[in-house]
C-alpha cells in the first residue's frame, strides 16, 4: 500500500469514527482499534470473521532441571490433554466468546498418537523438548528454522478457512525463563528486569530462577550480543512454541490479518518477528498486561499500550481471548452505530 | 447473613478458584471477581441471568443557560429516540452481548407519547428537566423523593422478569457538571478536581463551567454543608435521572443482584446511595476508570480498582456494557474449569 492511499483511507475512517453519535474521542482506545482494523483491512467496514486463538505448546531443557519452573516439566503434556478436553481456562473463554481453539504440539516431551484426527490438534512437533540452554544451544539452526515454517504453514491454513484475526497463546513449563533471556537479548534491557515469578515461584525459588538464567546467559553471551539475529537468539536459548508463534506472526502479518499478542511469552515471540519484519507491529493489537514481571518494561519498550489490564499471568492465550470482544465492540461501533446526521442528533455548537 | 456463614463460603469459594487448573491467583482480578458473585449470590457456583442495562435519561436547568455544555439541552430527548431506534453505542455493545437494554425517562424535556407501549422504554418522568441550581434547587424533595422510589420500583420489575445482574448508564446534556456538585459535597474533595470537560468543553469553555459551577456550589453553601444527607445533596444539585439511579442501586443491592458501576456519573449516583445505605458496596462491580476528569479520584477516594480503564467517557452504560462479558467469564471459568484432580494435572511440588 501507498502512503498516499494510506492517509487518505486514514482520513475517511477517523472522520467516520467523528461523526458517530457521541463526542469525539469518547470511545477512548476502542475509536484507535477501529482506526487500525480499518487500516489493515483497508476498508472503512473492517469486519472480525471466525477469530481463532492458536495455542503453542513446547517443553524446555532448563526445565527438567527444577532450577527454574515450581511445577513439573510433565504439566506442559497434562495440560494439552486437558486443553483437548476442554477443561482449561482457555477453552471456556473461548466457548464464551465463539473463538475457535487450536493447539499446537511444537515439541511437547509426550506422545499425542491419540489426538491424531482431532480437529482442535495440530501435531507439529519439532522434538521431545529443547535441549538444556545451561549446557548446550536450546535447538539447532535448522530445527528453528523449521519450527518458523511450521508455525507459518499453521496460520495460513487457517487463515484459508475465513479467519481474519488471530491470537496467539503458549503453554510450556519453563517458557518465562527462555522469554527472559529473550527479552534481554532483543532488548538490552538487565536480565534482572527480565525475570519475573513465572507460574508463581516463592521467594526462594525465585532467586534460584535468576542464578540459573544468569548462567545460562554468560554459557551463551558470545553469541547473544548486541544486534544478534532472531535466528541466533532463538537457536540458543528459545523454545519451539516461541520459535513456531514467531513464524506464525510474520506469516498473519504477510496475510493482513489482526493478530492480538497475548502477554509475556507472546510478546517475546514477537520480537523475533519484529526483528525479521518491522512491519509486523503493524497488524499487532495488544491484548493485556501481564502480571509477570518483565511485560510491563516491555510494552514500555515497544511503546505498546495494552487493551485490559487485569493482573493476569496464565498465559494460553488467556489475555487474547478476553480482548477479542473488546475488538469486535471496536470494528461494531464504526458499522452499527448512527452518525449525527441519521439520527437527527444535533452536533456541537 | 451471618459473619461465621460468609467466611466459611468464601473459603470454600476460594479453595475452588485455587485448585482450578492454574496457578493461583493467575487470573488476576477475575478471581476476586467470581468470589464476589459467590458471595453476592450465596453459592460456589454464581450465574449471570438475564443482564440489563438500564439508561436513565434526564435534562437538567443548569443546561439551558449554556454555561457548561458544549452540546445543545435538545440532544437529551434526540439521543433517547437513538436509543430507542438503536443506533447509539449502547446498543451496538448490548447486542453484541445479548444485554436487554431498557431507556427509562427520568425527566427528559420532551414528551415521548409516541414510545408508549415500546417494550425497550420506561416513562418515569419526574418532570421537562431540573430546576437550574444557579437560583434555586434543582428540585423539591418531594421530586427526589419519588425519583428514589421509581427507580427502585424499575429495578423490582427487572428483577422479577429472572434478571440477577444489572448496570446502569445514563444520558444528561450537563449532568457531569451535577455530578461534580455532588461528588464535592460527598467527599470533600476541592469542586476544582471533581470538574472535568465532560462531552468535550475545549479549554474557554471548561474555565467557564468551573466558574459556573463555584458560584452554583455557593448558592447552596449553607445546605451542602459536611455529613448532608443524600436527599439534601441530590435536591440541591442533583439530577433526575441521578436520583432515580440512586434509588436502583439501592433495590438491586435489597435484591442481591451483581450491580455493574459505569463511570463518572454512575459512580456519583452510588455515593447518594451509598451514604443511605453503606451495604450496597459489597453488590457492585466496578466496570471500568472513564476518562472524565474527577472520575479517578473519585475510584481512589472509594478505594476500589474497576475492570477496565480504555479512556472512555460516553457515559450511557457503554462502559458497563463491556466489562459485563468479563464478569461472566469470572463466573464461568469458577463454574466450567477442570482442577488439578479431574483433569489429572500435577500440582506444584
Amino acid at each position: 500500500m501507498t502512503t498516499s492511499s494510506i492517509s487518505t483511507l486514514e482520513e475517511i475512517i477517523k472522520h467516520k469514527i467523528d461523526f458517530k453519535t457521541k463526542p469525539p474521542g469518547s470511545l477512548g482506545k476502542l475509536e484507535a482499534i477501529a482506526l487500525q482494523a480499518g487500516l489493515i483491512q483497508q476498508t472503512t467496514r473492517p469486519q472480525i470473521n471466525q477469530p481463532h486463538i492458536v495455542v503453542f505448546a513446547g517443553d524446555h531443557g532448563i526445565a527438567a532441571t527444577g532450577l527454574v519452573n515450581p511445577y513439573p516439566r510433565t504439566v506442559t503434556a497434562q495440560m494439552v490433554l486437558n486443553f483437548i478436553q476442554g477443561g482449561a481456562a482457555i477453552n471456556v473463554f473461548c466457548r464464551q466468546h465463539q473463538i475457535a481453539l487450536r493447539i499446537v504440539d511444537a515439541g511437547v516431551d509426550a506422545d499425542f498418537s491419540e489426538l491424531a484426527g482431532r480437529k482442535e490438534f495440530i501435531d507439529a512437533k519439532i522434538g521431545y523438548g529443547t535441549r538444556n540452554y545451561l549446557k548446550e544451544p536450546a535447538m539447532t539452526q535448522a530445527e528453528m528454522d523449521q519450527a518458523q515454517e511450521k508455525g507459518r504453514a499453521i496460520v495460513a491454513s487457517i487463515h484459508e478457512t475465513g479467519c481474519n484475526c488471530i491470537g496467539f497463546g503458549e503453554m510450556g513449563i519453563g517458557n518465562t525463563s527462555a522469554a527472559s533471556l529473550m527479552m534481554t537479548a532483543f532488548t538490552g534491557i538487565p536480565l534482572e528486569d527480565c525475570i519475573g515469578r513465572g507460574t508463581g515461584s516463592n521467594d526462594e525459588q525465585l532467586l534460584l530462577k535468576k542464578k540459573t538464567l544468569a548462567a545460562a546467559y554468560q554459557k551463551h553471551a558470545a553469541d547473544l550480543v548486541p544486534g544478534a539475529s532472531a535466528t541466533t537468539i532463538l537457536s540458543h536459548v528459545g523454545g519451539f512454541e516461541i520459535a513456531m508463534m514467531s513464524g506464525a506472526f510474520l506469516e498473519a502479518a504477510k496475510r493482513r490479518m489482526i493478530i492480538i499478542v497475548d502477554g509475556f511469552i507472546c510478546s517475546v515471540a514477537l520480537l523475533a518477528a519484529r526483528s525479521q519484519e518491522p512491519g509486523v507491529m503493524d497488524y499487532c493489537i495488544f491484548a493485556h498486561t501481564s502480571g509477570e514481571q518483565g511485560h510491563r518494561a516491555l510494552l514500555n519498550w515497544l511503546g505498546v499500550q495494552p487493551l485490559l489490564n487485569l493482573g493476569m499471568r496464565l498465559g494460553e492465550g488467556t489475555g487474547a481471548a478476553l480482548a477479542i470482544p473488546l475488538v469486535v465492540s471496536a470494528v461494531s461501533f464504526l458499522d452499527e452505530m448512527a452518525s449525527f446526521e441519521s439520527a437527527g442528533v444535533s452536533n456541537k455548537d
